[in-house]
């Protein structure tokens, strides 16, 4: 099977070179295009970004000139967008009229009616809408989300549990640094310090689960009907955001049997290439998930949690710029190819 | 004026070293004993502890010998304890029994019925009960308890809104490294790292809020009825314990009505030495409280709120070491003189 | 005596606060004015600046209003200047030429003939050198400047040591963060890492010292004759720069002869108000000085030493935002007056 | 081939985790034996240790029982040692008498005459000195060991300098957290701070490496003549040791000459499966190499190299629980097989 060729938009920050380090092998996608801003275009990768990931950039890569954000100037079948979320709204709607495949980590479509917000292990029935999206706009492409890198690891801990009727969720996060970006951060804002508070975060959080576990039905999705109430926390961790979860289940299960729904978990998605062995990894020990333990687990892609306790109340922990970002967008995308999409 | 006399038991740890830099320039107290284990007894103080607090240890207290933590070798009136918990429980009663006033850190009379868990800013009043303790046990002296450092920081933001009705609580705290004692925490634990669990503090943080801001009524004191729900996690922090908390009052006031019971708050306590000018600092700006920023508020004795929303939620953040600490027991102490008790 | 009036020029960064945290309580010194750049000028100070220290910001301070930095609108006898290097070529200047005393932290004159590279503690009567100032450059006010922040450190402590002939100085440096100002490193950079380059400033630390030690002769000074060589890294850690020393010395003291030179040293200051009791402090100890329990030493203004071994080699600390920068231009300005400069 | 079987003593430490994890898919190596303290003996290894890596432990070496720390309980023919210096004095000589290959981590043996302090790429020629060795002590098996943490980063990099006639080395370390074991260092010690000291380490830097880069002659090792003058200090960094070298060098080449010798170094290993595909990488940024960024370079087995300047001056870095510990031992016994002393 021919690879398929895939672009990164916004290539050269943060989540841009996760993106790049999860396409560098990838068995199903070829990193084809590399766009960013005209700041770096016309310029080898190499010298546009300076590399800031543990692994080696791959010398090829590094070669590659970097061309505008423009449908006209990328080759590609399917893009990764990490832009700002103000560029997003224009360019990403624009290669998706232009044909493109569009899987955006950007929060600017989360929330609009005809935009699946996907994790393929909770919704995947939600690409239905795609039918949806292209008559509204007559785009030949098409437009996918992934969710905030907070919502991302607490929503797919709570498919499991919507069997017991969710009524309340309340979580307090413990964020890493590197969810604001490389710059985002000064180390004297940060160092021997908590910063409780993240602008726009929690409105993020507070409404971006209910549409992931709502239902598809007649052509639009019904978001589940259940609160949530987030206080978000930045602490000085590298790498995966720790939430402290409590929720209010309809059916008042012991934690044995919520600890058993994570185990029994079984999303069924055919073995695609990002998947990881378990979704949820539950962790016994009293003290885990830690997010230096157990953030690479899965390689990145599995959120892990623990200490489920009467409340309920649980601890979830994931990597956020791999489940939370670059990791979920490539995710979505390989289902698109499963469904038939790509 | 003549000085109280005031020994420090279990002298050499974290704590001890915090009681010990609260005593040495009291304007009440004067530092007449030093007492820790058979280890250190007998042996000058600056030998047998390794100072480490950013002050300077005084030359005379340096040269001060250690005694046994024993009623017949310490010469006080007052004593604070910062002894282990197990090795507390013959150890201050022998000492309450010999006559001293003692002023305890340590968690294991703090649920006694009739030894008040003292916070002067909210419960002045449950030293009525040092009668009945002294009746119950034939002792001279009495004993009082401080609360758990991660409890009294919440317990005292909790007394302005007793007037709105408490009825539930949830807390999640984002503790410092220093609540572990010196050597509590390996730094290949916590660099960049959470650890989402605390041995013990959840049971303690969940039932000491509900006698603190209880009533004394007829000899004994009656637990307020609410409930406590918490969820503790440690993060590389020096100092000050952070807690996110959501708090379900019956009269369902408004966050500005919340704020606004804060400023009001006025805990009359007729100027201790050790009591700051504003015991509850509330903080408008989008990010504050932090503990790095905020923690010395008050030489460490203010707590610090802020981001109060609707929830009701709000941060709360405090010293650990002293106001959770060794500050709260030298405020007890001045309230035991301010009574009459010394 | 009525207070002098003291402007600070650069007033809303990292060095421009501590400025102003030296200045708030100062006994000769009242801040009268208070300049930054355009985008500040107009604005209440605590408007224009996010004050970021642990002290609290006066209120009477938060309240001047900010002037742009003209000498037509400072007004003050003596300003501090943190401004950006390349801004202060000219803009000192000015300020010299219109009469005020400059004490600056600044790179941009350190090495210009005519300007004293002051440490009071080191080289006071390189001030003579203002007369030669003010004549080559018809100047009514004058100017000088402090050394950079890993100069200043190992700096004093070779004053001592010049008795025994200098020959060569070896030096590595672990730096703190908030020597490159707030926004400096991000904190994805510094976590968990060492950055073992600062740019430019192996050039400063190796050119510095000569001067400052050098000799007032005949109306200019000149250099002291010894070579230094600098390998200058950041570490995680918020004040306090730690600097590893190896000094080849003519007459081969003994570790135990250098150890007496800085006990035995007194700069003779006669009492400046911001000077430290000891401007060196030994510390006998095998494993300090460390930053964070040494630097606060001396309310920030001491040195610390240690570790001084054959070699000869030791161990040199101080904090870098107070004697290697704000309170190292305030101690020169104190000389001012002393000498009758003011 | 069948694989050899290896053994580790002294299992549950940090460095016993370490070769765990580098045996658990060697090609050559199987884990057959894991020997520790009485306390642990008899018990699985994954009730003995808690593991602490971020790799996970796999279930079926979870579930080996672990021995006594003695060569009739030990089923292997090669074992690596982890054990305490004390212990290690006995228990690797019984072993070696036993005809067991002996690659030890420890201390205690590496400046004793007969046994080599090996680094393949180094000395390999010293395994001549097995026969003596042998000889003197009628040992069956043979030990070697590997070099102190600090030594082996340098050691490495001074190797293609050789040839230019080393004379004298300045090092200054800053040496991460994991090379005092997982309890080594609290948290509280090294929190935004730097500790300017290192028990033994100074000591065993600036004797090891003569030996190493010395020469094999008539059943001897003769010592390199070059002095090693070190201050070694801890930093806050998890792992990876970063050294700031300044090297006398009789035939004084330039910087660049330098470089190019590091960069055409070739151990000709002839491919042992941990040697790294470079031994020595040259970083030619500005700012590299970075414990962070760096230390995983050729799976922890490559030190990086950089900033070499005038002096000659150099920063080497290098993954010191790897390249520095495990690693190194396990190279050492690859090295044992190509040359048929396993």
């Amino acid at each position: 099977m021919a690879k398929i060729k895939a672009g990164v938009l916004g290539a050269t920050g943060a989540v841009g070179q996760r993106f790049i380090e999860g396409l560098k092998e990838h068995p199903w996608f070829e990193l084809s295009s590399i766009a960013a801003s005209e700041r770096s275009a016309g310029k080898k990768y190499s010298i546009a970004a300076k590399w800031r990931l543990e692994s080696e950039l791959p010398k090829d890569i590094g070669e590659m000139t970097v061309v505008n954000v423009d449908p006209d100037e990328v080759e590609a079948d399917v893009v990764f967008s990490a832009l700002p979320a103000e560029e997003a709204i224009k360019v990403e709607a624009d290669f998706a009229a232009a044909g493109f495949a569009v899987a955006s980590n950007t929060s600017s479509y989360r929330m609009v009616e005809d935009v699946p917000l996907l994790i393929p292990e909770c919704n995947k029935e939600h690409l239905e809408i795609i039918k949806v999206q292209r008559e509204n706009h007559g785009w030949d492409g098409f437009l996918t989300t992934n969710p905030n890198c907070t919502t991302i690891m607490f929503a797919l801990s709570l498919k499991p549990l919507v069997k017991f009727g969710i009524e309340k969720v309340i979580l307090s996060s413990m964020q890493a640094i590197s969810g604001a970006g490389y710059d985002g951060i000064p180390s004297m804002a940060i160092m021997d310090n908590v910063i409780p508070f993240i602008s726009g975060e929690e409105e993020k959080v507070e409404r971006e689960a209910q549409k992931i576990l709502g239902t598809y039905e007649g052509g639009r999705i019904v978001p589940a009907d259940f609160e949530v109430s987030a206080s978000c926390h930045r602490v000085p961790v590298m790498d995966g955001h720790t939430e402290a979860i409590w929720i209010t289940l309809r059916d008042d299960p012991t934690p044995e049997e919520v600890r058993q729904a994570f185990l029994d978990f079984d999303p069924q998605l055919s073995d695609l290439p990002t998947e990881p062995e378990r979704a949820i990894i539950v962790r016994d020990e009293p003290d885990r998930p830690q997010p230096r333990l157990d953030r690479q687990a899965g390689r990145g892609m599995s959120i892990s949690v623990g200490r489920i306790r009467s409340g309920i109340r649980y601890i979830c922990m994931g990597h956020n710029t791999v489940r939370g970002a670059a990791g979920a967008s490539i995710l979505n995308a390989e289902l698109f190819r499963k469904v038939g999409l790509l």
